[in-house]
């Protein structure tokens, strides 16, 4: 239905390895309420955080040619891995816009911190890719980074202990080394951080938060803006459409904790 | 070279989800050192075991067709959720031996166990997948079996965790209902478990621990006696060789921790 619309009516494609770009989802639906929004969890090879540049590419490949198979008019790559990985690649590849989450999140932090000394923590991948380094050297020569990895955040937040002693103790571990830093910022270089972020500003008092999903919105609407390709007219409610590769049963479970709305899931393999 | 041999000089094929069956691999050169081992790791799609029943099973079969091309004489499957799901699969589409590791860690258990009551730990698929429970009931109706699934062991021993507060913390945490249900025996239903070894033992004092591996071995052994399928004649040394779905290199170097020999590690992309 959507692939007969003019330009600007065509829904936005966002995707991620799995669940945790649901909270990217969450606000463009917030900042863009008329857009409609393929969304596309790649579930049967979740994690990406803990593969290569290569497959982390191969994969975003996968699923690119798949939105625009769905007629989406930009994509928005809502994992950090991926963003890291792949935006360049997608970018060469594919004529649309491709919104990724690294610049957003590093222009909030740089427009925020007051002493200059900026925190990342993501998975070993985006760590070890500096593309927030990369980024943030764009855009600023004053500006420090120090980069933490955070291996066990994500299969916390998806086994639901985002709180309690243990949780406390692994996020003491990864954040003393930024604490001894003096960040008075940091960016949450994961999807799945901002569901941490109670036990974080415990033990990061003072230190200002950045979650990218609102910052990637705000990014997207100006893309769409320059482009004259902004859905106009007023819709009831716009859709959310996801498609996972594994069990659309389990992502619909867990969905509800980072999208605050009832979604249909359905499963598609890529090859 | 080892597809113009006669068939019992055919190489055995391993596979896991990712490095941990390396552990099986390991058991299986030192029960047999005339065979020569084709080790797959899906470390691409790494983990299975928060994986639903027909995404495993699909690449359970994809990995055994790349393994029969290599014209291997048997198939191990090294991984728990892999055989609690697709064993039986494998078994009827197959014409070969398929040995999961299910049945020899059971047996094993049954063996050992003076008071009847039997723990098994696992990743949650494996767990819900009751494979463990379906075992014991074919062999004994003594025997009492007490599930719990530990999803963080896995991302503890992949980065190096397998000991301090934060892992025993969590060891506890899972091991505590087991306690409780006063087991003398427990399975290590995950081939990345034996690592935590040291920790597990120190909270289940007394507690007898089944590796499944040399079980696995010694069963892969009876099955290729039975069948006249056993390699003769002495080698210098067995040979195995890794094909892996990611990065050759980042397997190659984490391999060394389970399997203590050099290897040459290939990368293959299936589809």
């Amino acid at each position: 239905m959507w692939g007969m619309n003019a330009p600007n009516q065509r829904p936005i494609g966002i995707f991620d390895s799995g669940v945790g770009g649901l909270t990217v989802a969450a606000s463009v639906r917030k900042a863009l309420p008329s857009e409609n929004i393929i969304y596309f969890g790649d579930t049967a090879r979740v994690p990406y955080g803990n593969k290569s540049r290569s497959t982390v590419t191969r994969f975003s490949g996968q699923i690119s040619d798949f939105l625009v198979e769905k007629n989406v008019k930009a994509i928005v790559i809502a994992c950090n891995t991926a963003s890291s990985f792949s935006q360049s690649y997608l970018r060469r590849n594919y004529d649309l816009p491709v919104i990724g989450v690294i610049k957003p999140g590093v222009e909030k932090a740089v427009s925020l911190s007051k002493n200059g000394r900026i925190g990342v923590i993501g998975t070993e991948a985006m760590v070890s890719s500096r593309a927030y380094e990369k980024e943030l050297f764009k855009i600023s020569s004053k500006h420090k980074l120090f980069q933490e990895s955070c291996p066990l955040f994500v299969p916390l937040v998806e086994n639901r202990m985002t709180s309690g002693e243990i949780t406390s103790k692994i996020a003491e571990k990864y954040l003393r080394p930024l604490k001894r830093r003096g960040i008075d910022t940091l960016i949450l270089g994961c999807t799945h951080y901002p569901m941490l972020r109670p036990v974080l500003s415990e033990i990061l008092e003072g230190v200002k938060m950045v979650d990218s999903s609102e910052a990637v919105a705000e990014a997207l609407r100006k893309v769409l803006e320059e482009r004259h390709l902004l859905a106009c007219g007023k819709r009831r409610k716009n859709r959310t459409v996801c498609y996972v590769s594994d069990d659309p049963l389990k992502f619909g479970k867990i969905s509800g904790m980072f999208l605050k709305c009832p979604v249909s899931v359905r499963k598609v393999v890529l090859a």
